[in-house]
């Protein structure tokens, strides 16, 4: 089976290429699936490659155009070497050090785990071979792409070292095989590195696990107060309305309660800051945790906009309205009575409907302004100006919108059903507490202190002043 | 205060960190409110840090673990000092210049007006002291980045300086600190870096501008012409059409002004060339700036677009829609007559509707290619592609769009009251004219000319041809 | 003319920028329009640019400030010497070699084809003159950003080249000039720079292809069936249909066999390892391909289906959709007989909306995802976890949207017309096919196979085992 391999393969050498550029020599020690992938494609971009392995006569199939040697003669016949080996078995390397004297090893090791050494991988093999330069890098990228070359979140090539010579060899090999490379400096950033590709989403997982517990409360809660009810009371099955009914419910509730959550931990720490008279303490834990998720919350948010405004917009096209609709003018025409034009109807539903899209459209801006390519090429003005005015401004039109959709309704007891107050009541305390303490910062008086305390001035107690002066 | 500041935050200071790495000495001059974050940034990032201070004994609270030393004592205890002082405090450096040799001055001062000085700050210092090594930096980041570490639109540093390796120096630190940097060369370019943060979208304030004129001109101008003239003329109230009829109207004709307007300038400046024989004479200043303008021009007229769209959408949805449908319907009723269907009518709106759509798409497409990260992986040949083919056939589908709603009312006097065309018409004109232009610089003959034109061909005027050659 | 020119530009000149910067001197050979826009922009960021010419009294108009001397002198007046002369042309530069020895030669040169030399310009430029550091760049503009500076597609330089000091030369360069480089390594990478500025979407070629043919299949296909056979057969006209009606079902059709075609060639290969019981031996050249353009593949029914979309939201907009609503309340009215709310159809309805909508919102994630900027921010493990997890429940959700838009019509000898099958159960063939294989997949047995296989296990064939063991 190796040979058919060998055979198969030889055709896709691209001669050519290796011929025009001069062949240099790079090792690579560890004949496993990674050291194969990534010496097939060093061989595949006109690289010479030659293998380390304890029994380089039997390791296996390797790369047509490869050859295996032991670690000693390996790792003399190039300047650059590739480790592919665990972690778990760096301490034989000790041995090689003489060997490995000035040569650029180049650590692609990744953990099972976070935190499961004390030491980052490429810090520990350059203790045990100080006499190497160690480069971390190629760490982030998958199997795939080491095979295959680079393509989508395979592009980005991340590298660390303290030897800038070696890391400027390294970045090149990475840019001959097509990767775009990111020097993030020297090698105690090797970790940061490491823990890289063994995240999935660390800072979604708040807000998602939010969303999920209050599209939860709020579905069984207007399950409950509209479907049962209307069951248990009169006895009416409308159940197939939590289909699309229900959901555009509590879609909207959620987004405008999550909306809220992002500008709360602003509001809070302004407080805060107002309070002590000083920048300088830091904001208790949980605060900057929530302050660190608020893009995050945001987007989650924005998503359930979308859904919301996806579900209204169909609302025409859907049996029960077309039959509700029809089965009105039915009624009016067989009692031969017509309903006036009501103005006032007219403009309530209209105000509620622009001032929702004129939401949902800055909700949009905001979200186009958090792709990363856009943010980045923001001032730290304009962004704060988007994120915050715009913000702001967002979150009063959207709870502006769900306060005319209820309109007068805030009044009438015939709403409270079961004593559950009807959803969009709940989804209006927290925006609107935000929306009111806001406006109280931004009242001349408070607004000016906190632009002084902001600037560094700190409020201080007379009492300790006193002290302070006598101690100096 | 100051000490419970203290016991507060030698907690928080990630010893486990700071051990790992070598302690190299970092030196900030200034205790102002900058150099304190800073501080107290670097120090958690594992660094050893000492500031440089007139009073080193009484300059205040700074962040724990780091000391004040007199200039000269801390100017020499590192290698890398930050100058976290203000522009009008600089010339006091100069006496420092015999500890400041060789060492790398970092410059994050920025100015509270563009254009204050003339010139750089970083120059201004590098003029100062001839004999250190200064690099721009971190001078884009917000005071809350500099003491929390990258977000968002503070992810990016930008440096520059004339040394190599005083940057290389600079970058390690500023990716110890988790940004990304990017060089942006020599010196030199200190001011654009300096000016950087000053600006609030300067390129977006003239379509801006634009935009609100527009709109408010023909929100007047249907105000009068559909709402008013009704009151006057018909006695009847419609003023709750203000709120989403009119807008919808105003949206969609400011937004296809906006979009011919972008392609306005291009095929000016192609009939300027044609007229002038000659690619190598500039164009007059009104031209280039509205040429630099043209992809805000798009964005916002991208905008419109969109708020028309949804404004479209929730038609069927609105009270007074489904209003006057049900009458329709009963008026039908009542009457007894049922009016035939009308697949002229059928084809006609089918139509409008389907090319809008098209029109639609292609204009969000236009948008995306004009995201930063796409039309960074766009080859020119690509771009220019989208902006142009398919930017005329946008401005074509959308102008078509409008003449398929006004269909045969162009010739119906009725549709001008008090004189004033419908907004849909007036709309027209540029678009139209933008197209026409652009059909006459397809012609063959045209066409080639204009092409050899932008090939560096010039037309000579004969007579100056042969003065030119009795010259030389 | 030429006067002319000189007088109107000399005005443009920044002078005070010029005087800030210590003038370097920069020359450029070739007086063709590529170096004359090139020497011109140089010139206004202020550097002295002298041109080196054949006939350097007679070379034409050259952009004011410059000027223009023989080709010997010029290469000793500056350190880095612009090569704008086309690639026929370079062998004259052998004889310079003395006097370009030790400088900076940077290749701007592009072709017209691809491959039409056996080495790329600049490595045959190195080639000829060995003694100069050559290094490509800058080809990748448009010769209007070399005029005037960068914008939007023309904002990143690419550079590559042997010397490091050389390249660091053209870099500062070109951020002085505005440009943001991108460092591609050694002067190898100098093919694929020329390349890319020829290319044209290569690989959004196949994708688009596929799309219009099975857009002209289906149209042509639904065309026969609905508009034909209705003439035809019933006698009717519905031709009006054409516009909206039909284009709203080829768009979901081929949409959906478009999304099922990204995740097809994924199980193929998945089931080809499992046969071959290694994942050693490379794929067919046509399944590379395929897999190659999935992306493509998978924006481009991105597009379809969002179209899909706004036909959708259109409906109730639409005035056949009205005049129909309208007629048939009319006739429940004259015949005096109400049909009853029907549960089931609100039920089935509501579902094929909302799990339409869910799809739609997954499939709007994944083309978010795919943004360059997004998904270079984002661990393999993460963008796999989207494209993979993701991209199939997107794949079920709008295969499961097209079974409920069926029902109960699959068992209908109706739905039959000409013995041709309704649309949409012609395009649930291949989502079916590939979401069958792709549960075999997941079987736990066939699973952990597959891991093991793709972890770099081999299944081995006795027999050859034994006959390896024998020869080693």
């Amino acid at each position: 089976m190796s040979k058919e391999v060998n055979s198969e393969s030889v055709s896709l050498c691209p001669l050519s290429t290796a011929a025009a550029t001069e062949q240099e020599m790079l090792c690579i020690f560890g004949t496993g699936d990674l050291g194969r992938s990534l010496g097939q494609r060093l061989f595949q971009t006109g690289y010479k490659v030659v293998y380390g392995s304890r029994r380089p006569h039997s390791c296996g199939p390797l790369p047509p155009g490869t050859q295996a040697m032991s670690h000693v003669a390996a790792a003399q016949s190039a300047r650059l070497v590739f480790v592919c080996i665990h972690r778990e078995n760096y301490n034989f390397l000790e041995t090689l050090a003489p060997q490995l004297k000035g040569k650029v090893l180049v650590d692609v090791s990744n953990n099972l785990k976070k935190n499961m050494y004390p030491e980052a991988n490429a810090e520990y093999l350059q203790r045990l071979i100080p006499g190497a330069q160690v480069v971390k890098g190629f760490n982030t990228l998958s199997a795939w792409a080491l095979q295959n070359g680079p393509s989508d979140a395979n592009r980005q090539v991340y590298v660390c070292g303290n030897s800038l010579e070696a890391k400027q060899a390294v970045i090149e090999v990475a840019t001959k095989l097509g990767f775009t490379v990111l020097d993030r400096g020297s090698l105690t950033a090797a970790r940061e590195l490491e823990d890289f590709p063994l995240q999935l989403f660390p800072e979604w997982r708040l807000p998602l696990q939010l969303a999920t517990g209050l599209t939860a409360f709020f579905f069984f809660y207007l399950l409950i107060r509209d479907v049962i009810y209307s069951y248990v009371v009169n006895d009416k099955d409308i159940s197939f309305r939590i289909m699309a009914s229900l959901a555009n419910k509590v879609f909207p509730i959620v987004s405008l309660i999550m909306l809220s959550l992002c500008y709360l931990p602003g509001v809070i720490a302004a407080f805060l800051q107002l309070y002590r008279g000083t920048k300088y303490k830091r904001f208790p834990d949980w605060l900057d945790r929530w302050m660190l998720c608020r893009k995050q919350l945001g987007l989650v948010a924005l998503a359930l906009a979308s859904l919301h405004v996806l579900y209204t917009l169909i609302i025409p096209i859907r049996y029960y309205v077309r039959y509700r609709l029809a089965a009105h003018t039915i009624s009016q025409i067989k009692e031969n009575k017509t309903s006036p034009f009501d103005t006032t109807m007219a403009w309530r539903t209209d105000s509620y409907y622009v001032i929702g899209i004129l939401g949902f459209g800055l909700y949009l801006l905001l979200g186009i302004t958090s792709l990363p390519s856009v943010s980045n090429v923001l001032s730290w003005r304009e962004f704060s100006f988007i994120q915050s005015k715009l913000g702001y401004l967002t979150l009063f039109f959207c709870t502006f919108h769900t306060y005319l959709y209820g309109w007068d309704e805030f009044l009438q007891p015939s709403s409270y059903k079961w004593f559950m107050l009807p959803g969009y009541m709940l989804s209006l305390v927290v925006p609107s507490v935000v929306l009111v303490l806001k406006l109280l910062l931004l009242l001349p008086c408070v607004d000016s202190t906190l632009t002084r305390i902001r600037q560094g001035w700190e409020r201080t107690d007379p009492e300790q002043e006193r002290k302070k002066l006598l101690l100096t």
